[in-house]
């Protein structure tokens, strides 16, 4: 995703330091996020929130769970932000990260966080730039380096290149997942599509009739 | 797949022993198949052949691999065999076997296949009958053991499912695969479909819009 930058993203952002953290202040909490939240409750986090609808709408469905979306790109965490602001306030679980996926560990300690989402990341299809990718090795080390030992990444992404990849990657690193685990099109799993909540792209693509691919990938 | 039985096929097969070889003499030829061909040269099997279309048109389009079809069904096997009797005769290269997948290795020693293809096998959709799966593991101990260190499965379906506990099942064999080696839409990967030979299956989904997917797995 790539969006026109906003001039009111930067003062909105730097008036609202209490929702939404960047990463010097994220790397000053590690270890010691809960104490943002109200209560002290497992934590996830989407690495690459975008918009943020998806994190949003889990924040409040789920309010025994404590969720960070963290994104890369300024306008896109602003305008995240700002929605959630102006559509609910400061939830009491829910805050964003101004970050970026790589320095995921310098955030947060061993088992910070419980569980790791990516979304309709970004698919960098050509193959020089493979380490951009969010699945990458160098990014699951990363993941592993935060989550617990045998710690879940739940994905979903429309594109069909970057999922065949990403299986493998997975793979490679030693990751795990069962039949159960994985669908080659949610929207067509009446079992594994309960529950789920669709990001901004997922809707768009569903529209087109595209088959959306999920898997939740074990450490 | 599921046939009629057809009054003519067990006379016919009686009648062709030279061009289908039944369970008990393929364990007789068991280290000896490259005497039943012209040539000494990779032997390739496609474990449940059904009406043979894929092996007849790949024995005709690579005169330099000796192929067998093999497959369970009586009928299917006589269907295959005199489709391919009555438009080529007795290829050099082309035999079928009568005979049972789970069998495989009573019938071949190790290393004497060159490659395994699977193609369109049955889906055995149930989960207790999951042991009849053509990828369960039994089944690709089997094929291990007659494939050369580190050979390969070839595989193709319509069936999400079956492809879906396929890739899990060999992985969790120790099976390993690239993403250069899978697709999860043959027919819309240029590269990948270039040379591909359409079972009468493939065209069949292929018609219905649905994607076809291929993995080449290896020990």
């Amino acid at each position: 995703m790539h969006l026109r930058s906003k001039q009111w993203a930067k003062p909105w952002l730097e008036a609202h330091t209490d929702l939404v953290i960047d990463q010097e202040h994220a790397q000053e909490k590690r270890g010691q996020w809960q104490a943002i939240f109200d209560q002290a409750q497992p934590i996830h986090v989407e690495i690459g929130s975008g918009k943020g609808q998806f994190i949003m709408e889990m924040a409040k469905k789920n309010p025994d769970i404590n969720y960070i979306g963290m994104e890369i790109q300024e306008t896109a965490v602003a305008i995240a932000a700002r929605k959630s602001f102006d559509a609910v306030g400061i939830l009491p679980n829910l805050r964003y990260l101004y970050g970026n996926g790589s320095g995921v560990e310098t955030y947060f300690e061993k088992g910070e966080i419980a569980k790791v989402y990516l979304n309709f990341s970004d698919p960098w299809p050509k193959s020089r730039h493979e380490s951009r990718r969010l699945t990458y090795k160098t990014f699951l080390s990363s993941y592993q380096a935060v989550l617990p030992d045998g710690g879940e990444v739940e994905f979903k992404t429309d594109n069909r290149h970057l999922f065949e990849y990403s299986l493998v990657s997975f793979m490679d690193f030693g990751m795990r997942w069962t039949p159960a685990d994985y669908t080659l099109d949610l929207h067509a799993d009446a079992d594994k599509v309960e529950g789920n909540v669709e990001t901004e792209y997922e809707q768009k693509f569903m529209a087109l009739g595209q088959p959306i691919y999920k898997v939740k990938a074990h450490f």
